[in-house]
This record gives structure tokens, C-alpha cells and sequence, in this order.
């Protein structure tokens, strides 16, 4: 299995907190130490970072930690891996684009049959595993559903919950969506999220020695909300997500 | 202008040393301080390290200097902006999917009237330069021309320089591809190259005092081949690329 993370916020905000607890299960604290990677949208660009080695000795996720990169929406994700072999192109998250938009996906969990059960002709896989290619097959939906035409938001993620929620009868399939503006979050069987706004308080991470204090780091106004597989701070009132729940994000604010 | 500089090597080699000289033009010795980005391709996966900082003073630039990740084929850019706004989405190199491999483009120059001379309709860009554009452009032919069938490297290649001779036609179209496999270089006004195999020698870069001796560096059958916009080192012998030239690389060799 593998740990997910996100993060949709009102003004670009750094992940250096959340990242640094959840870097340390990536060998450390934690089993997945088969490959990392993170995405962060700016606008409309993003970039990723990305080590198939453990993120725990990752000298890239030590620059992500040390370099606060500021995001309105991120999605991270450690690897430990049960489909595809430990390989650059196996490593999450996805990025690919449509529409004229950068979409990223990263997932958790694990499909059967989905070569057979997930036809793709347009998205072709790069790599091997059962994640990348429910994420062609997703593209393809939407692709071959709604053409050159992006449709309203509304219309979009409800059209792609109905998917994942085929999807998911194949397996498990915990996944994190996003085009940069939202951030859609799908619990097939384990996600959680919470949303800090102003008064902020002191907040102290499960998987290392390292308290904040967002009083000092944030605004009145700023809102932003983390998902993530495993709560991530033990003082924190962290909601649990229900099987086949869907949730979407937008500057930090849940909005469905 | 932007400078461009790729690397196609028979092993996985680091391009530290020729990055290192590439990255002082990016604000201090060139004016090329409108973002920087550098894609490594491992197998069939490929990652970016990008910033819309000067690469001379970027933190991520530092790290790629330090870190030597090893590849067969590298494409990096770093921009002067004249087309576009400096943001992350109008930072090369771009990455798109095609038949199951991740194709990777750099643009030095610049183009006229491109959104009317250049029609697209399944590939849209992000942002807003003429590289992207241009590139959008060049996966659309490919998958109007050859549908899901990806061609042999000879009929491809052929196919993607006649698209590239057109689009030069619109005004200066120096570029870079590579599928990961491939390096396919065109050259609109300029662009050099040589090739570096055994006996090694010295060799001394023209924007940072630093010299490597490539002797005590590499095996005697490493072959590795560089391509950029200007010579980067003084004691090597640069071939230089006659205007509406194309090369392709594999493994280190020109082979076309």
C-alpha cells in the first residue's frame, strides 16, 4: 500500500510541515520506501518532484522539505509498491493534460483484472502499474464523454465520481485528483482531512519531533485543508472519510 | 533567447558538469534569467526540475548540480523571455504522452503568427508561449498522421523534421525532442554538438572556472553526446549546425 497527501489552500502556502511527517514513512517511521513524489501547482503550471529511493534518505525530498514551495493545491505520495516494479515511470503522482490543464493524480490502493475491466485507447500507460492505467482509463472517459468541451465543474467531478466508483469494485482505489484549482479526494477504504482556519493553533506531527505553531505562519484569512491517508498530527481534529465517499476541494474550502 | 543544451548517452551518465557551466548564463554570465528547467529521462520514466527563478540563483538548480542522476538522454532550458509571461506553465521543457511514451521539448527562438498558422485541436497548451503552442502543434500531427500506431524511428523521425522545416518558416525554430530513446535535434540558426568517447581528455568550461578530466570520469565505451545552443567548454571541438539541419542521437551516436 502507499500514503496519499493534498492540499487545497485560499493563498500559495507551503506543505513543509505536513511533507516532513510524511517523508519519514517513507523508510523510516513507515514501510513505503518504494518511490515518492510531489506535485505543486502554480496557476496554472505545476511541477513535480520525484525519487524512486525512500523519501526518508530522498536528498530531493530533503530540498522540498528545506525549500518552502508555495501552492494553492498539492498532491504527495509514498510508495510501497504491489503492482509494477520500483522504476521512475511507476512513480506517482501522474501528471498528463487535458483540456489545456495540467491534471494530477496520485492513488492508493490496489486494482484487479484492470487491464481487462479498463479498456484505454486514446491514454496509453507509460509505465506498468494498476494506478497509471486507471488513470488513462479515466482520461479516456472524459476524453471520450465530453470531447473537446470541458463541461462546468458540477457536471465534471460528478462525472468522474461515477467512474471512480466503478473503478473501485475492481480493488481499492483511495485517490487524489486534481487539475490545480480543485482537488478531488475518493476513500475506498481509508482517507482523512481536516481544514485549519483562523484561530490557529499549535499542531505536532505523529512521525517526527516537530511542532508548529500556524498562529505564526498564517493570516486571519487563510484557509486550507490537508488530506491524507493517516492523520498526520495527533492533536488535531482529523475527520474520517467514508467508503465510497467523495470530496471535493476548491482554495481550501470543501465545497461538495 | 533562450539557450538550449541535451545530452544523449550509451550509459546512464550525469550531465552535472555541463549543467554547471549551462546554469551561470541563467543570470550571471547570459541574461538568461526568466526560469530554467531540466528533464531526465531513467528507462521509460523521465522527471523535470523546473523554476521560474533565475538558475543562477535557484536552489533547485544547486541541487541538480550536486546530485548526479544518471540518464541516457537529458533536455534542459533555461529562458529569455519573449513570448509569454515568466510563470512555471511557460517553462521549458514541456512534457506530453504520446503512445505510451513520454515525449520531451525544448524551443530556442521565436514565432510568428502561430495561433493562425499552426491549428490545433486535441493537444491544447497550458500556457501561453509559442514553444508550447508549437509543440502542441507537432503531437497533433503525429496523432493525425499515425493515429494509435506509433511508426518506426525512421518514418517518424522524417515525418516530424518535414513539420519542423514548416513551423521554422514562421521564424526561428531551434529545437529539441526526445522520447527518451531518441534525441532529435533541428537546428534554425543555431545550435552546436560534438561527441565525447575515448581516449578522454580534459575539458574546461567557459562560464565557471571548473574542469573535468573526463579520463578518470568514464569507461573507454562510454560514448556521450551533447547538444547546445552555444559551445559550453573552450578546449573541445564544437561542430556547428547549418540552418534547417536536423540530427538524430541513440546511445550516445549520431545516427542520422
Amino acid at each position: 500500500m502507499c500514503e496519499l497527501l493534498a492540499m487545497s489552500a485560499n493563498v500559495p502556502t507551503d506543505i513543509c510541515f505536513s511533507f516532513s511527517g510524511l517523508m519519514q514513512r517513507g523508510g523510516n517511521t513507515g514501510p513505503h520506501k518504494d518511490g515518492w513524489g510531489i506535485t505543486f501547482y502554480e496557476g496554472k503550471g505545476c511541477r513535480s518532484f520525484k525519487d524512486p529511493l525512500p523519501s526518508a534518505q530522498s536528498p530531493i525530498a530533503q530540498l522540498v522539505t528545506d525549500y518552502p514551495i508555495r501552492s494553492e493545491a498539492v498532491i504527495c505520495h509514498i510508495r510501497q509498491a504491489n503492482s509494477g516494479e520500483v522504476c521512475l515511470e511507476n512513480t506517482h503522482p501522474f501528471t498528463r493534460q487535458l483540456w489545456g490543464k495540467n491534471w494530477t493524480y496520485a492513488h492508493n490502493g490496489q486494482l484487479a483484472n484492470f487491464t481487462e475491466k479498463l479498456m484505454i485507447k486514446a491514454h496509453i500507460p507509460v509505465g506498468t502499474t494498476d494506478s497509471e492505467h486507471a488513470f488513462c482509463y479515466l482520461l479516456d472517459c472524459l476524453f471520450y464523454q465530453f470531447g473537446s468541451e470541458e463541461p462546468d465543474s458540477k457536471k465534471l467531478f460528478t462525472f468522474i465520481a461515477e467512474q471512480v466508483i466503478k473503478i473501485d469494485e475492481l480493488g481499492v482505489f483511495n485517490i487524489i485528483i486534481s487539475d490545480g484549482q480543485y482537488v478531488f479526494a475518493f476513500c475506498s477504504n481509508k482517507l482523512h482531512w481536516l481544514t485549519r482556519r483562523a484561530p490557529f493553533g499549535l499542531a505536532n506531527l505523529i512521525d517526527a519531533e516537530m511542532e508548529v505553531d500556524f498562529h505564526q505562519e498564517t493570516t486571519e484569512n487563510d484557509v486550507v485543508s490537508i488530506i491524507a491517508t493517516q492523520p498526520l498530527t495527533d492533536d488535531e481534529q482529523w475527520q474520517k472519510m467514508e467508503p465510497q465517499q467523495w470530496q471535493l476541494f476548491r482554495l481550501g474550502e470543501l465545497v461538495k
